[in-house]
């Protein structure tokens, strides 16, 4: 099954892609996609409803913007340096155990949104990255146990201001948190449609240009230890999602370095998870 | 205005402590406290309700459960090493800028809750802090104008394990949102309460021997200028919390460090933001 929602911002509505990519409204199921919804069996629900009410759901039309496949989730978890190359295009050790960092939640758009540099950035950067979401409560989750912990698998461009995440004072958290910076979908996918997360290419591309083109088959830390991992150290809730790190191909690992200007455009994408495509446009306030 | 929740934990009310210190239930307003409560006016709705409302509304029992005073907010967004003397005990530099880290919004807890050592952690300590509400979205808001985005102030310990979030690899994010690292309350003082928020003497103790007491007088940078300096890099919406950082006296300054064990009392408290209680315990899964 794949989730999507629609909508202008602050009337968005819940949604399903269908097998031959028919977008329906599904507003009359009555459950947005929220905490309660992960965590109460609502994908379960959904499809049982659909087998009999998905005929009668309005379609979307093809103009329609699309919003992030969720609500609001309790918490974006992102996995930095998972990909050997990239923590070495970055300057960076290779980690002995996954690095951490929370992005804020209120830098998520939907996937062709426009990207925002922030007043004054000159160093706004890409980062094509597989997300997890979280479908079950999990705390001192096992790997072993980890996958039932996981609803599905969306598309995330981690978009980082590097002078404010490495040059700044202090924690990372300044330059992965800007509003809009978390472009997120077309759609979950459930996982049922993503046999093996670990062995999926992925890819960006800036103005038409090739950047990144990797496989999740170099995760430093697969997605069970990723899921695992974090649980250790927090309760991750229904609904939450995981980044799980971007490969090579950042502009930052450019010499000397290619940032973002206003008007370049980001189209990315992963096996099975759809492609977005973001414009970035200078701060207007 | 003194705001409360209370009851237990997935049956959590709105209530208001009164002047005279009794408590009422206010759910007969109709809204909890949460971002659109904060940012549509909620804060002069509910004070003209009570001039009319509040010797109706039922009484609190003293023994009900203080719960978060506000609902789940968006981000918890926390200055590090604000004070010279406890950056100092830490081993760190004074920062030339705010350093800035989130806490998961997971670990909040009422005032009185327990904290919960994590499994196997043998570094978790206290930080006493001054947090503040925001009361109106903020994005790139000066110094001069900060006041008119704050809500009010609320006590916090920002509860913290050191080995996670200093021997680990990577950033703070491990060691500070643990489950139940973030006691919130007993209460949010709305801002007319508190004239002036860097002025306020700010204490802990630990098994009633008191380890912290410092003035938010000592900031290195103060409410207006944390406040302002966040918005430059992300949106802080109505109900988010910021935390001021911790002054000199946790447990990781001391030589040799002292830790919480199973059993110890927390208390702390702020002038005009009322104490706070917490008892550690062993996780017990």
């Amino acid at each position: 099954m794949k989730l999507i929602r629609f909508g202008e911002v602050g009337n968005e509505k819940p949604g399903v892609q269908l097998e031959d990519g028919t977008r329906i409204d599904v507003s009359a199921f009555g459950q947005d996609y929220d905490e309660a919804f992960f965590g109460g069996d609502g994908l379960e629900r959904l499809s049982s409803w659909l087998e009999s009410n998905a005929s009668g759901c309005p379609k979307i039309t093809d103009t329609a913007r699309l919003a992030v496949p969720l609500v609001r989730p309790s918490k974006i978890v992102c996995v930095g340096l998972n990909y050997a190359k990239h923590a070495e295009e970055a300057g960076m050790a290779i980690p002995k155990e996954p690095v951490l960092f929370f992005k804020a939640t209120s830098a998520l758009v939907g996937p062709n949104d426009d990207v925002v540099i922030p007043k004054g950035s000159e160093k706004t950067d890409w980062e094509v990255e597989l997300a997890i979401v979280i479908g079950k409560k999990a705390s001192y989750v096992e790997k072993e146990d980890a996958y039932n912990h996981i609803a599905g698998y969306v598309l995330h461009n981690d978009i980082s201001e590097r002078a404010y995440q490495i040059e700044k004072e202090g924690q990372w958290c300044k330059g992965k948190g800007c509003d809009t910076f978390a472009p997120v979908g077309p759609f979950i996918a459930t996982k049922d449609e993503i046999p093996n997360p670990n062995n999926l290419n992925l890819w960006l591309k800036v103005n038409g240009k090739e950047l990144q083109n990797s496989s999740t088959s170099d995760f430093i830390f697969n997605v069970e230890e990723v899921v695992s991992y974090i649980s250790q150290f927090m309760t991750l809730l229904p609904g939450d999602i995981i980044s799980t790190g971007t490969p090579f191909g950042v502009g930052l690992g450019f010499n000397p370095p290619i940032y973002l200007k206003p008007g370049d455009v980001m189209e990315l994408g992963i096996d099975g998870l759809g492609v977005s495509k973001q414009v970035a446009k200078a701060y207007n306030g």
